[in-house]
């Protein structure tokens, strides 16, 4: 199943906050009229969007309300993959070449600027009350993931918590929110409110470490990138502290070569190869699943329907997800 | 005079401010902790939160209100600063070494991105509707004003009318803004709320010109680094185009020399006083001095009183301030 069959009821809707964002994107501005249409074509899931309009399903379902939540939370994501080309130096991301690569670091943090003050100025349109706080919150928690995220590159000696606490900032509170804002946005009762943030969460938290272990197995023409790029920025995920605490050899092999400022091919292949054969895969795919099932497990209390059977599927495409 | 006489009235008021400042960047969080200390140490003349205090005297004058607005301008102004430094390669600012110098450019990115975020969230604790619009269409246009400033970086073709537009954005709208939402916070009569506008926007206009004038004419001791530092940054300013405007021959070493990767500073020191003798600081002085005779026109429709006759004393002082 691909994951827009499962919201086929959406497209349509979907479609308008696509060319919303393009609008507000788009500000008249050469430079940035460039920057963008990069940023555009390179698309993405729109999951953000996704989650708040099936969210505000649970509501009193109104577009025009909605898409002052929606637009602005998949800009904010936008805006923060923007700011990871300056930080990552990432020279591609899904196969497009990165506003980096065209632009230099300077325009790119600005892009990104741009975009997040956009995404501010259009939640101000929202009616209901405490959404630019919410909205303003997990900006900041992104921004502390971000900061967390550079203090713990090539720390080898980081635990589980800091990479958890670090997957949460940087991707499952947006998530979360995206859920959390879609109900409120729509009105939806309080405890669905928190039902929907909690579900947001894990999902988010299962999207991350899916998308980390992907970064282990996936292939460079699924990634749109090398595999092993995470680990060889320096960024220890899931799979990589697992296999380098159950075996100290490789955990060795890992840090001397990624100390060296030269690796070539053949020795990241030997680490990814010995990062999967640890059993850090399986181990990783249990710990998504777990979220996923606490994910699952906080739609109980939600009415059955449509949205709820989506959200489920969801849940469920992330957990076989390929790419 | 000196500046802070001024609003002596208000010391302990802006001193609450500073605290608030303190405790928003602060984070308990090691890595921005650091980055924000010294962001904090080099300090400033925090004359936004001067203009949104003296504003709100023009209505009802609530610190508890008025500071959730205060505060966040400044931040934006200090995030502002930050991401100039990723941007401008500035090793100096104020004579304080930059967040730059000691951490890297990533650190710095995240921190300004932090530092936005935080004000955002601070201002919708604010009661007065539109607020949090008000201060997001601000931050738009200052992001726009960035990338102009690096679009017209070495452009020695600009003109006059892409300078006003890039300080208006750059510097002028969020003082205006700030006078603006100082009196909006303070529930001021309407009206009031844009003479004060157009007194912040003025006054900004004529506060930037000066700047740009002291970039020449000051020294390395009071600027906290090298005079003509904007020039050799290719950043073109007033004085600048209207030397090179005046004199082609002048016109033609500038470029000569800027478009070369080394300049020395027997070649800067030059470039200063031709650019001195051509009458460009008395022209910019005449602009500078133009636009604050109509910030203290825009005082006209005001009561009298303190509030007033301080914020007069400003526009004085930024006509003749020295540094």
């Amino acid at each position: 199943m691909k994951l827009t069959d499962i919201y086929l009821h959406l497209r349509s809707d979907i479609n308008k906050i696509e060319k919303e964002i393009e609008r507000n994107i788009d500000a008249n501005h050469p430079v940035l009229q460039e920057a963008s249409s990069h940023l555009l074509k390179a698309g993405g899931k729109r999951i953000r969007p996704v989650f708040v309009l099936l969210s505000a399903q649970f509501g009193t379902y109104d577009l025009r309300e909605i898409k002052n939540i929606a637009v602005p939370l998949e800009m904010i994501h936008m805006g923060s993959l923007v700011h990871d080309d300056v930080i990552d130096n990432a020279e591609l991301r899904r196969g497009e070449k990165t506003i980096k690569a065209k632009w230099d670091n300077r325009v790119a943090m600005y892009t990104g600027d741009y975009i997040f003050a956009k995404a501010v100025e259009m939640a101000t349109n929202c009616n209901a009350p405490g959404i630019n706080a919410v909205l303003a919150d997990a900006m900041v928690e992104m921004c502390l993931g971000e900061v967390e995220q550079i203090r713990d590159q090539y720390n080898w000696n980081q635990n589980l918590r800091m990479y958890f606490r670090r997957i949460k900032r940087k991707t499952a509170l947006l998530i979360a929110v995206s859920c959390q804002l879609g109900a409120i946005a729509a009105n939806a009762p309080v405890p669905y409110q928190k039902e929907l943030w909690r579900y947001g969460y894990y999902v988010g938290m299962a999207f991350q470490i899916t998308d980390d272990i992907l970064d282990f197995v996936g292939t460079e023409k699924e990634l749109g990138k090398p595999a092993g790029s995470d680990l060889i920025q320096g960024n220890v995920t899931l799979p990589a502290l697992y296999a380098m605490e159950k075996d100290p050899q490789l955990r060795k092999t890992i840090i001397e070569h990624l100390e060296n400022d030269v690796i070539n091919k053949e020795q990241v292949k030997g680490i990814i190869e010995s990062i999967k054969k640890s059993g850090a895969v399986v181990f990783s795919k249990v710990i998504a699943d777990r979220y996923l099932e606490k994910a699952r497990s906080a739609l109980d209390n939600l009415p059955d329907g449509q949205p709820k059977s989506a959200l489920n599927q969801i849940a469920n495409y992330i957990g076989d997800r390929k790419f």
